[in-house]
């Protein structure tokens, strides 16, 4: 096992692979910038290693200046967290390169994920649902028509050039198809001087559902289960659910399967999750994560699987300690975003938090960085803690979150938590009747009532 | 179900009572004495009422004043915790006569078992284990010698008027029956002028483990499983565990199940805990605590259930939400009991906490009244938080424990932390080789390292 982690984030994560460290018996090395040297996770480390000044590029992204604060402090291992290097390659090879174990799948699964096109070509091959296409330019009428047909109503065309919403049609039936793909040629023409259209199924309201695994270094991999993240504001993702109301235990364990056996043929190691848009009992395919994400704790929760202990272990050549069938699914569990922004318009909202309080309880989780007195510097990520509740059903989960939310004490500073508590209060969120645009025409009608 | 719960108590328990509440849609009612007006239980409930001045004679065990604070209010329940009035027969009495549900069992099933002799009496008719004894004097030679022989040795001869230690005597071999009760018998003469003696099998280094049991107003009740609260100093607990390390799953459920089975039958409503002395794989009954304990969540942390939930839904005539075989043991869990005292010494230490940071995390509750700038009064009992926390495995648990105990910030105060760290460090505790003497012997050693 590892003698001494160097973790290469900030925040509650940091603190979160503190801990996990802690608990295997490995030491820890901070680091963070001069904005940070009050932080939490710089307090509780074992050493601490100032790497460079308060933008991130200059520290939290400054490869060079962490890989010295490796070799200085001789720590065997990075754990680079979410977010900052955590996806990225380079970095995990240099550090291959320097002999420090880098926390993660292999640069190479890292960097195909990374490359959209490519990792949709990958997970395809390997057996995982995509979005239903043409592959490639539609030329002639007749197979405009074939192809709609195959891919089935509605569906969208879009030219290949475009973006930002130009040169796209919905089509929703077989006798628009040849009109809808001539306007789009002919737009696509005029904006993009290239006149190429491609038909891709059209999802009218789909959900965002992930699914977790974890691989090892001799090709096990599992899964365990997937989460709903389909509130989301501007493709952030603001209250995850485990597990998704919508999905059944049988739909679980196939696509689950689907997943897990993919990533053992791939060779994958360590935590991943694979994002599916999922409409009409179907998932189609949007990228992959190669990282621990901020949501994780839903899947622990219900699973009670640590999953970063795990990352740890397979990283240092250990077989994953659970295999499928040790992996059972108890209750429901929610997880909150805390930011630091109003909790209406978002406007961000750093300074002193002159008192913080967490709820406590039975299956109530607060993992944050945040203590009192602390200062949230303006330069990094709003989020400043996540709540995490388990109940034994989904309302039961609401209750329990609900109570939690009221009695979080965050003060000095505008966070999040009222909106958590008016979502909770919906009951169309209540139902669990929700898909991705939901959440912002929830906005919407919130902050322009008289619409 | 209720629509309001008065709480008749103070501290974490009252706060724990809250939040089972809250999540329930239940409205709460805190009292407090005149020490208390800034506690947390005050800060967090939808009412409060002062029920009388510092001294818990005058308020926390103010009858008068509780029963009249339900009626201002229109509390239709009380919730009495732990200590106080929680095991007052009389109240729970009074508290029918004026048609408010005193969540917990019946007064006439809280007075028989407040009784020791009545109790033993009792569940040794119901068929639960008790020490073994000649159930009288022993008046003979022959029936000192016969007696001997069918408890077993070692026994003890006890002055049936004695007390503190006097007229007592451990035998070991049958050669040394004979003369013991004789002089047991010319002792008792003359300390106490009745020379009776009874005969008890005698345990030299017990276990305390005790079983939860829940049971409805339908003649339905189930155990959760065994606690070891072995360790002790002054007969306090001090850090409970479950499962107990020396408990296999055979005999957790053969006892849970005679223990269970009994309660079905005595028509015992709520929650309850039966409490043994466990040696050599036998148990023996000590006593029943009808309320719920200090010590509940680490049986939670492993079965998942909400044991204040389910005594209110049970209070409320509801059948128990679970029947036996869905209660599913997972993990391990253990509780320390942080105290503001000196850790070794163990002289309280009241006071203002001018800091209050509780550590999180996966599988990490700390359940507390206490938050930064609070003062701890100097007139009631000297726990202020238990931490609980469950691992995958029990070595996995201590490593966790330790680390939130390293984590966990109660500044301004002494605390029984650092005590908690070393019993951690401690083999014999790893090993789970203790009994109820050990922690008072690892006290003196460690307050005496010269001798």
């Amino acid at each position: 096992m590892f003698k001494k982690v160097l973790i290469a984030n900030r925040g509650e994560i940091a603190l979160r692979i503190h801990r996990a460290c802690k608990e295997m018996g490995i030491q820890t090395v901070a680091v963070h910038s001069t904005a940070d040297s009050d932080a939490m996770h710089v307090r509780v480390a074992d050493e601490a290693v100032c790497i460079g000044p308060n933008a991130s590029a200059d520290s939290y992204l400054n490869v060079a200046n962490i890989i010295a604060a490796c070799e200085v402090t001789g720590a065997d291992a990075v754990h680079p967290g979410y977010g900052f290097l955590s996806e990225n390659a380079n970095f995990a090879e240099i550090c291959g390169e320097h002999g420090i174990k880098f926390i993660g799948p292999l640069p190479e699964h890292i960097r195909m994920m990374g490359d959209k096109i490519t990792a949709k070509e990958t997970v395809k091959k390997l057996g995982i649902p995509v979005v239903p296409g043409s592959e490639g330019g539609v030329d002639t009428d007749e197979d405009a028509v074939r192809i709609g047909a195959e891919i089935g109503y509605p569906v969208i065309v879009k030219a290949t050039a475009g973006g930002g919403g130009r040169g796209m049609q919905i089509v929703r039936n077989e006798s628009d198809i040849v009109t809808a793909v001539n306007t789009c040629k002919t737009e696509a023409k005029a904006a993009f001087g290239n006149e190429e259209v491609y038909i891709e199924k059209f999802l009218e309201k789909p959900r965002h559902i992930e699914f977790q695994i974890i691989g090892d270094q001799f090709k096990n991999c599992i899964h365990l289960g997937e989460r709903d993240c389909s509130l989301q504001r501007r493709h952030q993702k603001v209250l995850e659910e485990a597990p998704s109301p919508v999905i059944d235990m049988e739909t679980r364990m196939r696509v689950g399967g689907i997943v897990a056996d993919a990533m053992a043929n791939f060779g994958y190691e360590g935590a991943g999750t694979i994002e599916f848009l999922y409409e009409d009992g179907e998932f189609f395919f949007i990228e992959m994560n190669t990282r621990i994400q901020v949501e994780h704790p839903v899947t622990e929760m219900i699973t009670g699987i640590d999953l970063v202990r795990e990352q740890i272990r397979v990283a240092a050549g250990k077989k994953l300690h659970y295999s499928q069938d040790m992996v059972e699914f108890h209750g429901h569990a929610m997880e909150c975003r805390v930011n630091a922004e109003d909790p209406f318009t978002f406007m961000p909202s750093p300074g002193q938090v002159t008192q913080y309080h967490a709820p406590g309880g039975l299956n109530v989780r607060a993992d944050s960085a945040v203590y009192s007195g602390y200062k949230i510097p303006p330069y990094y990520d709003s989020m400043v803690a996540k709540l995490i509740v388990k109940g034994y059903t989904r309302d039961g989960c609401m209750m329990r979150l609900l109570r939690s939310l009221e009695e979080y004490v965050i003060d000095g500073i505008k966070t999040t938590i009222p909106l958590h508590i008016e979502l909770l209060h919906n009951k169309d969120f209540q139902s669990g009747d929700y898909d991705i645009h939901w959440l912002e025409k929830f906005l919407d009608a919130h902050n322009n009532p008289d619409d």
